[in-house]
């Protein structure tokens, strides 16, 4: 049982008394695939055990019928909302600070209300929050995965939380939702499970990452696989690649900012002087910002997670998987009202090509709604501008799915 | 003395034969400091001696009067055009295989047509090129500087260029010309030395980094210090931090191109097959070509000079230099007749950025030409739309300056 008056102990003054919070909540896992029932990938491998971590919030209702499923992006996990009542027990301290990821959107009375909505999210399939993953130990050996861990895919992530759905009795979804790397698992979704999900929100994703995008999370994995700790990926009980670990993120930030955004926030001013010391330390508040990012990254993420999911994030391209290379032809097989939101100053996943998507929708004669939303925010946008995306998700759960 | 005909045997069959090629070059080197005469730098240090090494194309006029000055960019030489003598004795190998990095600029016919003009380009400070830099060694030590090498900034080299003019009694300059840093190198010399510049091209730059492109350098700078090889800088006659000075130039490379070219260019095609191995390998097209960048720039680049001129880079700003932080102000120094010119897809020095700078010279009633030429190629168009940019300058050079 939830012991309510110590966690408020914890937590920060009043976290706990906000009537639109979720509140504390914790995390269920449960084991989808055994020895005698593996998972089977997309590369053609099997994997077992598979164990799967994911909350929900708000309560189910009798005909099942009002599941909203959350998907996230590349360093989120299952703890959209309110306060992690294990991350006291589990040493995740980081979680303490500040409440789920998505907080300002899940909650009774926002825009995922949870007094009419179940709204589910659960880790992916290589994660390092519970979901099984380099991390996690090997069957035969005991020791962890690393890097002979199996590829996983967008795919492959969307498989695994079908059958989560299933263990949970949970035939079709009001609607599915996510950003980046989230709103891709969201394409994947209308395309693989068409009759299971009514409604579909991609924000800030388009079908397939660009070039550019592709160069960066080269550019990223090369920063871990060459910091002098990463060990082939047999750092467990040892010392992180922490410095690989902290460039990587610090470069994919760049990446979720907008040039605009980073010259409002930053430009060019010192750190805590007026004058430059001349030398290779922190000059720039720019630079304390992304010092400061790659930093507490290394407290809370894997560096082998990042790899395999940066790399499920290069292969992912629904047009090649669903339509032989032609998005039209795999949006012909989607059967969801879908809305594609982007964001104007969004450079890795940049309007142009969130609207592509949301053209092939209406060549082939599918119900879209398409939103560019102007914003200076660039990809975080989707985190950042939550008083119009939640207005944006709200109206759409609300009306008549068009068909 | 230059033995030609043993040179052909060298170079790439029928490259000497070329009448637009300056043909075989050999560079010059002059200690511009010694002991006795320490050079000053921005940071009140002093350093000595100080070496500098530079080539010059075409014919001096007996007026001295006909000096077309050439600044380089981040990764650049003195080696300019033509192919390189001295690279056959100093194992410059890489420099065999190609003329200089603006053959398609200067020569007899060309742009900067050395049957007029008597061209001249220097290392920078820091540079690894024959220039003084962290490689060279310590006067008090006889071993390589390192990181106790003095910082530098666009300000020193410009003052040792200066220098130079002085050593080659050149008092005046017809014209500076340069892109990206060495645009900046450009602005530089307009305002430090107003009196010894006639005409300035400033290519693909503007006053000041953006808070972005702080952050990149700061991004490609953490990767190579924690390169395991780094050593605080004290890698030479060891093996060098190939992997993190590989990252850090792949990163680069990726702010150099466009979103779009890196599109047309390579897509999302995989390396030599049609489906992916599912590893951490090459897998695209991109990273195979960023790969392969990252591993010739450590060929022919020094670590630690990759260090001291990016941070040049992040320090420069003309503004704050000479006009309190007023860029019209620092621009009203100027006498030179002044042309900027901006490529559309560039995003290292944007459009924006750069017209900025051109607006400045307006506003104080400085003759200013200002072009943006549509280009795909982003920040690299300078070096790549030769055409365009060939008859931009000598279109600028032939017509008489205004004042």
């Amino acid at each position: 049982m939830l012991d309510v008056n110590w966690a408020r102990t914890v937590f920060p003054p009043g976290a706990l008394d906000d009537p639109t919070s979720v509140g504390l909540t914790s995390a269920h896992t449960v084991t989808l695939a055994d020895e005698s029932s593996p998972f089977r990938l997309d590369t053609g491998e099997f994997i077992a055990p598979v164990d799967v971590e994911y909350e929900t919030y708000g309560t189910l209702s009798a005909a099942r019928d009002n599941v909203v499923l959350v998907v996230h992006a590349l360093s989120g996990d299952a703890h959209v909302a309110g306060w992690d009542y294990d991350a006291i027990q589990t040493g995740r301290k980081w979680r303490l600070r500040k409440p789920g990821w998505w907080d300002t959107v899940v909650g009774p009375g926002k825009p995922l209300d949870t007094r009419k909505f179940f709204v589910i999210c659960a880790n992916v399939l290589g994660s390092c929050y519970g979901t099984t993953g380099p991390g996690s130990p090997h069957p035969r050996t005991g020791k962890p995965y690393g890097l002979s861990f199996p590829m996983v895919t967008v795919g492959d992530w969307v498989n695994l939380h079908a059958r989560l759905l299933d263990h949970l009795g949970i035939e079709r979804i009001l609607a599915v939702v996510g950003g980046s790397l989230g709103g891709q698992q969201v394409i994947e979704w209308m395309m693989a499970y068409p009759d299971r999900v009514e409604k579909a929100i991609v924000l800030a994703a388009s079908a397939k990452l660009s070039a550019q995008g592709l160069a960066f999370n080269a550019v990223g994995r090369q920063t871990i696989m060459s910091d002098p700790n990463f060990n082939g990926g047999n750092y467990y009980g040892g010392p992180v690649p922490a410095q690989g670990l902290s460039a990587a993120r610090m470069l994919a930030h760049i990446t979720y900012l907008s040039d605009a955004a980073m010259d409002m926030k930053f430009g060019r001013r010192y750190r805590n002087k007026t004058k430059p010391d001349f030398d290779f330390g922190i000059e720039f508040e720019v630079e304390s910002y992304l010092a400061y990012q790659g930093q507490s990254f290394v407290e809370r993420f894997d560096a082998n997670s990042y790899l395999y999911i940066t790399r499920a994030m290069d292969y992912y391209d629904a047009a090649e998987r669903w339509g032989g290379g032609n998005l039209v032809e795999a949006c012909s097989r989607v059967t969801a009202d879908t809305m594609v939101v982007s964001f104007s100053s969004d450079w890795l996943y940049p309007p142009a090509q969130c609207r592509e998507l949301a053209a092939a929708f209406c060549q082939c004669g599918k119900p879209v709604t398409y939103i560019e939303v102007p914003s200076s925010y660039g990809h975080d946008a989707f985190l950042v501008e939550t008083e119009i995306v939640g207005k944006l998700l709200a109206d759409f759960l609300a009306r008549e799915p068009k068909r």
